[in-house]
């Protein structure tokens, strides 16, 4: 079964220790030696009784529920990190700290096809993934068990992908992790020192500036942020003060994907394809919001952080939590601007 | 010239922009297109006027600076993260913190030979490069613009290695990483409730278990931690209150030298030579140290934590700082103390 174990040295990191992960087609592994024996494509149409039964999909021209005709799918992951079933139940252990491995682990498949990648998708397309991503949101957080939900794609082996069909994860988990909470943290000590939203100010200086923006529209900026950890990492934000995805109508679902499309089809030019991780970053579920976000004071804002994985994680990052960036957003931006015929 | 910026919403997260780094002979890439394509080695014998000057060397048979016989030798990085020269500032930009470059980059080869992989040394033959760490640490705490000393390795393309030649970096900087501050924040907390040290702690409870511990000798114990972020996480802690990796003695030394080698050759052995990470965190240094550590109250110790690469950081991991482990440590320590032969 799977267990969460709270790190007694650093604050608000856990761990999930999933042993059923190892049991994956694709072992973990140093060497690229299993590189090109892609596996079956389980996530095309036709192969739906080869998934877990899903949980929510578009179908534009109707159908039956786990049948063909479908655009965007979600199912759970046959591998899951955490199990749905069960009760919470926190423990100690001696001196440490553990707790059931309860959550939701899914998967969005993007679209039918294995070739076409988030990026290649008509803004259309990409908004109905928004979309899942939404309704997926909005459907988990009446589960009072969970107190947070991370989305995330990996893209590419670097990325760590073990799937070639283009897809996105979702889990579901009963602690809000240690990232989220040090930016609430964060936000709550800057409102503390000036009465105003940490987001909004620094988008504020963003836009104003305009060094490190890549692009904008009406409803939200794409930009390189001032503390890049990684080569051509890029953010997308709102510009209007959003805490929480599953709040955004279908209007500003548009307008996101086309920003969105935009920078993956700029980065997918400008840097030959690369490897990335996306990050979607919203707010606590509401269920447990109060602890970490007492209203007004904190101008917490959902947004999304897409990570190229062109250089890789080393001693110094892992043993420190220092990056070492060798491309200035200031000119990282520069480049993505200057990109024509995306 | 490299530059530090402070993240504007994670506290203590400070990210190293490099320009320089980008010259290097290997390029950062998303394919392993240069995979094979071996650089001409420039850390053997003979080839000591292609690296900067030695800033320390051990020949056992005495001889000239720059000159073969070494057995380690310690030269600055000539595609530094950071700049020597120079003075610390700090300033505001609108609402952003950044201050100068500053710092030292160096590297320690540490044997001659470049098949020849630290695991591979004789006991002596570790424990030189381990008196070359200690003596650095000793002559670069003089300089007062520093505050903090970490030390690494990595082996393997997969843990960011770009040299096959083996070889530890070292990196001065002039600001605590997060991660050490974290531990020392949570050790201070913690002898704020038990009037205890929880480096102590913990240790006590894992020898008392001996579930995750791997092997112990007078002096020094290696276990699998807790919370271990990766599979076959290892850590070698002393069992002696000592803060400072600079202030061993040469027979404390050779008893480190001894569990590392050990340790070393077990993972090699049981994982097949996996591409690693080592990180040595000791304390601040003591310039800086009366900010962080008042005395008695903060037991924190140094470690060397080992953490092997066989699985790919993903979105998930990078999105939320929580981490996914498919092997409980006691499942890896058991398995690590099982293999004979070594």
């Amino acid at each position: 079964m799977p267990e969460l174990r709270k790190d007694p040295f650093v604050s608000n990191r856990w761990i999930i220790f999933s042993p059923e992960r190892k049991q994956r087609p694709v072992e973990f592994s140093s060497t690229d030696k299993e590189k090109g024996k892609e596996p079956f494509d389980v996530f095309s149409w036709g192969k739906e009784n080869l998934t877990p039964h899903e949980v929510f999909a578009l179908r534009p021209k109707g159908g039956l529920k786990d049948s063909p005709g479908w655009s965007v799918r979600v199912v759970p992951n046959k591998y899951p990190a955490l199990r749905i079933e069960g009760d919470l139940q926190a423990e100690g252990i001696g001196i440490f700290d553990r707790m059931n491995g309860i959550g939701a682990h899914e998967v969005i498949i993007e679209n039918p096809n294995p070739d076409i990648e988030l990026e290649d998708q008509t803004v259309e397309g990409i908004a109905g993934v928004l979309q899942a991503y939404r309704e997926r949101i909005l459907d988990l957080q009446q589960d009072i068990r969970f107190r947070y939900i991370l989305i995330f794609k990996n893209k590419g082996r670097l990325a760590g992908a073990t799937l070639k069909h283009p897809h996105s994860q979702l889990i579901a988990l009963p602690i809000v992790p240690r990232e989220i909470k040090e930016k609430i943290e964060q936000a709550r000590r800057h409102f503390g020192i000036k009465e105003r939203g940490l987001f909004a100010d620094v988008l504020r200086e963003e836009l104003r500036s305009g060094e490190r923006v890549i692009m904008e529209n009406s409803f939200f900026a794409a930009f390189c942020p001032w503390a890049s950890r990684f080569p051509f990492e890029s953010w997308i934000m709102p510009k209007f003060s959003s805490l929480d995805f599953s709040t955004l109508d279908d209007n500003q679902i548009m307008l996101l994907s086309d920003i969105l499309q935009n920078l993956l089809r700029r980065l997918k030019k400008g840097l030959q394809n690369p490897d990335y991780n996306m990050v979607l970053q919203t707010a606590p579920l509401r269920n447990s919001r109060q602890d970490y976000m007492t209203a007004v004071e904190v101008d917490f804002r959902w947004h999304i952080e897409i990570l190229p994985r062109i250089s890789y994680l080393a001693g110094f990052e892992l043993g420190s939590e220092f990056f070492i960036n060798p491309v200035f957003p200031e000119e990282a931006a520069d480049f993505l601007r200057q990109i024509r015929k995306i």
